[in-house]
């Protein structure tokens, strides 16, 4: 049977995946509106943002009862701990979902250009790190979490192209310079979904391997390379 | 005589503000940077990122310490969860910094170039919600935390107006693209320092009052405005 303790531990990690399900949602349902040129997912994703709130709210609020109830120590303490930076982590990919959101509407009232940056492209790699970095935490798994440090060097590159060819787009055709701007900042925010997933990621090694990876290499086998929290 | 537990837990205050020094003036110097081209300024923000990087780890293991082997409980929990969130936001107000500074070390490979735009005004402005931030976990005071809230409108009308007068230049001037494109996400990364002071002020407010301020209306005296946890 399991212990009231065990069964509030587990509702903390469903309610922190479905939340994690939510962010998802609104980062596809942003870049689609992006592809699409879509007006009513953009809405969506600004009406669902208070969802994601709440979600958030209540997240802190049943990890702040369980370390005031039970007093969790060790693994079960670095679990809850995670557990509140992995949400607010989660929030701040629903802002960025809001942000892209907001420049596709943007984007929508201007003449359509054909820009040189394939945003989808570049939201497929940035939803795998989201869902991996989830599935690192569901599964406990060190090494998963671990891949997702490393796709985050492929989104960054991904970032640069985007900027340089965009910035050469600004110069050479003055009157998409708006759509050239609005696309630049979807494509940051693209990456800060990234680096929030990489957040993710290494606080699930901190739970799993009671390590900080952050800004320093891990000690600890097996060791992963020297990733630094970052956000940009 | 102060107990073990007190000792500790000012050692935790001090060295989160601490770390807030380092933070604060992280940004101060990427903004001079800015305003003077000065190179030299830009490399010492580079540097100091790993300062900033270490005080979080070790703010993160000391509360994690304070929480295993204290087992603190109500307002005392209550702080140690704000202030391992406010360490969060403190270690990337650190990363905007580094991020400005990055865009200034840009710009000076450039023409300089008249831009449209009150950088130092908005630093200014930013600067005074971090510090006031910092100032309201000191004193424990909610009321001063709920003016940051109020200041956070200001700077985001700053980043608007910035963005809308850099847009209309990069049109017009298209030789200065570059460097207004430089420009805007300065602005840019300014106002992601104030939302993180919001949060900051937030945090102070949910330890204080013990109420959770992010996304809801407060239902205790005194009645703050409807603030949204942010991040643009």
């Amino acid at each position: 049977m399991r212990t009231r303790f065990q069964q509030e531990m587990e509702e903390l990690r469903d309610k922190l995946l479905r939340m994690g399900g939510l962010a998802e949602l609104a980062v596809d349902r942003a870049c689609q509106a992006y592809s699409e040129r879509d007006l009513t997912r953009c809405q969506l994703v600004l009406e669902n943002e208070s969802l994601i709130n709440i979600a958030e709210r209540d997240i802190d609020e049943r990890a702040f009862d369980i370390l005031a109830t039970q007093q969790p120590a060790a693994v079960d303490l670095r679990f809850i701990l995670a557990v509140t930076k992995i949400n607010s982590d989660l929030e701040r990919v629903g802002d960025q979902a809001v942000n892209i959101a907001e420049r596709v509407m943007d984007m929508i009232e201007l003449p359509a250009a054909d820009l040189p940056v394939d945003i989808p492209r570049m939201a497929t790699a940035v939803g795998a790190m989201v869902r991996r970095a989830l599935e690192s935490f569901v599964d406990g798994k060190a090494e998963l979490a671990q891949a997702v440090l490393e796709m985050d060097h492929v989104v960054d590159r991904m970032r640069d192209e985007a900027f340089i060819m965009l910035v050469r787009t600004m110069n050479e055709r003055p009157q998409v310079t708006q759509q050239a701007l609005d696309a630049l900042l979807v494509a940051r925010n693209l990456e800060r979904v990234a680096d929030h997933a990489t957040n993710i990621a290494e606080d699930v090694i901190f739970w799993v391997l009671g390590a900080d990876v952050r800004h320093h290499a891990l000690t600890v086998a097996p060791q992963p390379a020297r990733p630094e929290r970052q956000e940009q």
